[in-house]
């Protein structure tokens, strides 16, 4: 009955920290997301509110507005705070420039370690969107008894359909974990499948989505980095030494954070976890989505009929005959579709994008060949 | 011989007046054509002048400057007599309102006969595209000999492929008139034919493509007119002879002008004298379009591969992955299209159109809408 009521209630998690790594643009999204507007400051669903704030108000009720540590670039931290006034200072963690999610959620991990020894974190991305918030919220609950009870552990979204643009995660057996009544062993992590092998992961049933949710004892996860990456650890552990005194923060940031490895989580932690039998997982009953593309973008607007254009955008003026897909659109002016099917049409000040959904994953290319040709200023 | 010289000659033609009507919006080329900015006026074929320049330009080596005369709206007066410098200012004449192409080119003949009597005139399209100005003005040549010998008489383009954009004359026989060898007698004008028409059309060889010019003796339009529409030849006649007075023609436009029939040239003019066996048809031999829509626009400007992408604009900053169509920029923003074919995409400050080569016709339906719903600011 005491576990029962603890997945349940609505009040803060004891020694739950919530850590939200809000760094990478989204080039998939570009020219809606930027270096400068990067994905989580836009609002994707028209809720009203960015999805940086809807994570927020996501976590809140998990670990209290005093326990969210965001890392995020220098240039971001105005807008970030903008977002969240209710934000700690001490919780904002700026990174110099981006090294990835092992360097953003292990820094977080060990400053927290540092002033909380035996402290719970859950990472969650800044940029992903969910819906049904009780749902989600009962799976975090369980991933931290399962935490508790020292197993590194992730929430994976049940499948509905064969996506091809998620990882999987192949689970096994069932661990009767006190408080974590779903968890599950995870056999191994999946990269993302064509479209026959996500068929076949649909209908056998044993596997999830790997929504890159990692919630687990932050000494643990240290000790994982440190196993695999012992040198990126060591810096880590520096840097955490430093970071709360501003003496030597700024220092030991020059000093230590352009030479942390590049590396993302899922090979320094979640898949060596995995293969030891160190990872647990508790299948999520929620929607979810990385809004990867604008493929996911249109879908995630059109309530998911095919045959409907989604309209995002304040001041959108659209005018539509026969079309469908998506229009992104920040100005005023007046955009007219006549006869273009999974239309994606996202128009910027600066840029205007047209493609359909089928390509959406090609955007990132548009991306790098105005890189290559020195058309920063729109990037 | 003599009248071989006059054909090939490069003097103007004795007694020839030029008049170009420069009334139509040109809808179906929205939102880059508007109210205050004609097809006419824009650059459509990457030259770096209007068409209506374009125009005139092939109409000097015929007419000579001072003997041509551009009937237009009040509201483009300015940029008519910017782009047309040497026009003489009587040769301006301004509607009040548009009235369609028998009170424009009615007033024009009425204007001009009473000037100058017998004079002959040749009506031609502000805003089409022609290449290999030889053969247009040995054909122009031809069909004034045909009009001194008293024809209404038209140019039509000799087909290169089964067009459905455009109208076509059906012609009989060759008429042997002196300097007119090439001109044959009209049987019957054809609307816009569907395709499996247009291939029968091409194949047998007894069709010409209808470009709305019109060589005659003004008299004798002014006779077809007042045959059919006796009401609106007097109303031009009325009209005519308070021309020339500064203290007449004011009044006189505000009380004829508005009660004058709206009708084509095509039906006061063209089919009954075609009927009557008054009209006759001189065969071009030149690349002709009258550029009706983005299809058409794509393939001119493309060099008629349809494989390419066609970037029409000073500024344009295209980036293109498989794709396909045309492109018009009036901004400098970064425009990347994606893997879309046969695309129409029109970037303009305030409004933006994407359709496909296919259904480039249906423009002027978002034109519409577009009025009905008052946004007529993008009009």
């Amino acid at each position: 009955m005491t576990q029962q009521r603890r997945i349940t209630t609505g009040k803060p998690i004891d020694r739950f920290y919530s850590v939200i790594p809000a760094g990478g643009i989204g080039s998939r999204l570009w020219p809606l997301s930027r270096a400068d507007a990067p994905k989580f400051l836009h609002d994707l669903t028209g809720s009203g509110q960015t999805l940086l704030r809807d994570t927020w108000d996501r976590l809140v009720p998990l670990s209290g507005e005093q326990r969210i540590m965001v890392v995020t670039g220098r240039a971001h931290r105005a807008a970030v705070e903008t977002q969240l006034p209710a934000l700690a200072d001490p919780n904002v963690v700026l990174e110099s420039e981006p090294r990835d999610s092992t360097a953003a959620i292990g820094l977080a991990a060990a400053i927290l370690e540092r002033r909380e020894p035996g402290v719970i974190i859950g990472s969650f991305a800044a940029d992903h969107v969910i819906h049904n918030m009780p749902a989600f919220q009962a799976a975090v609950r369980e991933a931290v008894a399962a935490a508790e009870a020292g197993y590194i552990t992730t929430v994976g979204i049940r499948p509905t359909e064969p996506a091809v643009g998620f990882g999987y995660i192949h689970y096994g057996d069932r661990l009767e974990l006190p408080g974590a009544p779903s968890a599950l062993t995870v056999d191994s992590f999946k990269e993302k499948p064509d479209l026959e092998t996500a068929e076949r992961y649909l209908e056998s049933g044993s596997y999830l989505w790997n929504a890159s949710m990692f919630i687990t004892r932050a000494d643990l996860l240290l000790e994982e980095i440190g196993r695999n990456r012992p040198r990126l650890l060591e810096g880590l552990l520096e840097l955490a030494e430093a970071w709360d005194d501003p003496a030597t923060r700024g220092p030991a940031v020059d000093r230590i954070w352009p030479g942390l490895e590049k590396i993302a989580i899922d090979y320094t932690v979640a898949e060596p976890a995995a293969a030891a039998g160190r990872l647990a997982v508790i299948p999520g009953y929620f929607d979810w989505d990385d809004v990867g593309d604008f493929a996911s973008l249109a879908k995630l607007n059109s309530g998911g009929r095919k045959s409907d254009l989604a309209i995002l955008g304040e001041n959108a003026r659209v005018l539509s005959d026969a079309s469908s897909g998506i229009v992104v659109s920040q100005s005023k002016r007046v955009i007219s579709l006549i006869g273009v099917r999974d239309i994606v049409v996202v128009d910027t000040p600066d840029a205007l994008l047209v493609t359909t959904s089928e390509n959406a994953q090609r955007v990132k290319s548009v991306v790098d060949a105005l890189k290559l040709t020195g058309s920063t200023d729109v990037l």
